[in-house]
């Protein structure tokens, strides 16, 4: 089944790498009609998987990322009609040159072909990667969550039902319904039809794919980001930005987990700190320095300062430099953001240099770490491998380039 | 003892991305000289690794790979320089732009950190590579073939002297010993230390790195290219093109593999071609249009499409169309280099944007595949999938980017 869906996704992409911005926006525009217009039918699929999910007695949390309401498909539906008033950026020439014996070189920028996203039970997801990934050209095959896939089903079809009357392909998008564990095994090793694959969820999932897909995958998503304090901070300005980045959002991968204070501040910086948090409810875990004013705090251990809380919890160290703060971030980041606040632009420059990571941030919260903050219009997820793209990937994260040679004969 | 080396390599890298260009050249410079001092030793090594090769049969091809001399060395010494003497991609800011909110975003191209490379028994690669991802600021984790494990010490340990003795830790080149498979398995799982694997070597290298690798991968180098020659073909240039991209060198990835012909010329091509490729003793592999006209010719099966030969032996298509051309390519080709051969700028431009190919000509041979004849000035590899790069890859291809952020306090 996968290897028939694989085959009708090449045939699919034949056409649909060669649509133009009007025929891809046009289709878009109606697969956002689609959605408003089969409202019910997606409402009552979805209860479906609410009622079952429900009845395996899943927490509240995830019945919300999966329940769907008028609203709520309204915002997918403007979110596909953003996404069609994005420039296209396929096509573009992004190099060219002649060499010497007369070949004239192009480098233009092209879709990626077959991408796979796997992810969890959202099926907000369903449309808006299926958006990002059409308006760059692309044909995507979707493995989505086992509990939403009532949902994702009834997405799906709406979305190719959209496609047919545009003329387009309708396998541009296609869901995996079997949502067994050996047939995503065997979606992660599809080479021969697939050129990319995209994990959209938790830690959990995204080390499987890391680990099981010998399709070139784009890790995304996990983020244990730093907020550094250096000893020429503005204090009010660095609580700020802390609160901003632990509490704005708390299940968000730019959302900050650890802070590192630099020694001659700590004294001052902890109580302010202490009281900001206990408002918030967020607990602090600490090193010795820390405990040592907070006796009641909970000592940091190393699975701390790697964790990735997402929840009201925040790690705190306290370095004697610069130097010191810049080691144990790139020791326990995932790479994704991190931030220093100082008034030396000496020492910002130097960290953000130094820190390895996809974002650094000179006196901003780590929050900003977003497509649409970044001014992207869209984004696929954030990247925290180097290889492709890093950080925020929005449309032109989702394509390559080839190479087109004209000669007149040229031989070597 | 992998451990350990990645832990010496993420050391490393703290010091060697920080690197000026000219700190950078100045090293690359002594190792250049340090293997010139170091010939008598070098040969001494190859000549242990070669003795083990013929005791064991090595093929004289093999072992003409293996072999170093005096002159080889000098080469590799070379190549080094040459490197030192391209422009340092490294620092250059690819793109900046502020927010509404104040926010100033910065796109710095930095090195990709630790990259690892596989390959198989030429010792030459060792030097390559290394100067190739030193001279990007990059860390290299070396993994060769066992055949030369003491060609590739010797020539390990002179460039890990020149480093030192330029100042530069020399753990920037490190060279694993264990050669066996065990140690291989590890090396391609270990994601904590290493940002990318780079395999160099024939499929069966490539298909298992791939296969087993959990790092981010580049897969590099098979070429089942194909050339079309279309009805509107200059036939001469097109007999060019192909003794060209089939003969000139037999065993390389960008050398032609498959002749797809229009049905309209195929009685006055192949009469041509048969001549042509007798005389460079190349064996034809027809179908039945070919093999009618030339029954002592061996009948080409699926196998001979999708084979990329390496060989005196090239694989003929009759073709109605040139939509049935493309697809044929599309079908078997390893998406590495393409040609049409057609007077048609009309026909050209259609099989450019629709052969899914790194490289697609136009009139010239697919032996330009090459970061040299690119004018990149060096060349890494050559890579056949989408992610990251495509196509030759010189030294930008060796980079990553990372965002730098400056704000002024802004919250979300």
């Amino acid at each position: 089944m996968l290897k028939k869906m694989g085959e009708q996704a090449i045939k699919a992409k034949e056409t649909v790498e060669l649509l133009s911005t009007e025929q891809k926006n046009e289709a878009l525009n109606l697969a956002a009609r689609m959605l408003i217009r089969d409202t019910d039918r997606i409402l009552a699929a979805n209860e479906q998987d609410m009622e079952a999910g429900r009845k395996k007695g899943m927490s509240q949390g995830l019945l919300d990322r999966l329940k769907l309401t008028k609203d709520r498909i309204l915002d997918m539906s403007e979110g596909i009609r953003q996404v069609a008033k994005l420039p296209d950026p396929v096509g573009e020439i992004l190099e060219e040159w002649e060499r010497p014996n007369g070949l004239f070189i192009q480098k233009k920028r092209v879709p990626l072909g077959v991408i796979g996203i796997i992810y969890e039970a959202r099926p907000n997801v369903t449309a808006d990667a299926f958006a990002l990934c059409f308006k760059t050209g692309n044909v995507v095959m979707l493995k989505g969550g086992s509990d939403a896939i009532h949902s994702n089903t009834a997405i799906t079809e709406s979305l190719r039902t959209a496609l047919s009357e545009a003329g387009v392909n309708p396998d541009a998008i296609q869901l995996i319904r079997d949502t067994d564990r050996e047939t995503t095994a065997r979606f992660m090793k599809l080479n021969a039809y697939l050129d990319v694959l995209i994990p959209r969820g938790g830690a959990g999932l995204i080390q499987s794919v890391v680990n099981n897909s010998t399709i070139p995958v784009i890790e995304t998503g996990t983020g244990n980001c730093h907020i550094y304090v250096d000893k020429d901070a503005d204090l009010e300005m660095a609580l700020e930005i802390i609160i901003n980045a632990k509490t704005q959002r708390i299940g968000v991968c730019n959302a900050c987990e650890s802070l590192v204070v630099h020694e001659a501040v700590a004294k001052e910086v902890y109580p302010l700190l202490q009281k900001a948090m206990e408002k918030k409810q967020v607990e602090l875990r600490g090193d010795e320095t820390f405990c040592a004013l907070f006796p009641q705090c909970r000592a940091a251990d190393e699975e701390d300062y790697a964790e990735e809380y997402l929840d009201y919890i925040l790690s705190v160290k306290t370095v004697k430099s610069l130097e010191e703060a810049i080691s144990h971030i790139n020791r326990y980041h995932t790479m994704h953001s991190d931030c220093i606040v100082t008034k030396s632009a000496e020492r910002a420059e130097y960290f953000l240099n130094r820190v390895d990571s996809a974002c650094v941030y000179w006196n901003a919260s780590t929050r900003f770490t977003d497509g649409f903050e970044f001014g992207f219009g869209a984004e696929i997820g954030i990247s925290t491998q180097k290889l492709h793209a890093r950080g925020p990937m929005g449309l032109k994260e989702l394509t390559s380039y080839k190479y087109l040679i004209k000669g007149t004969g040229q031989i070597r």
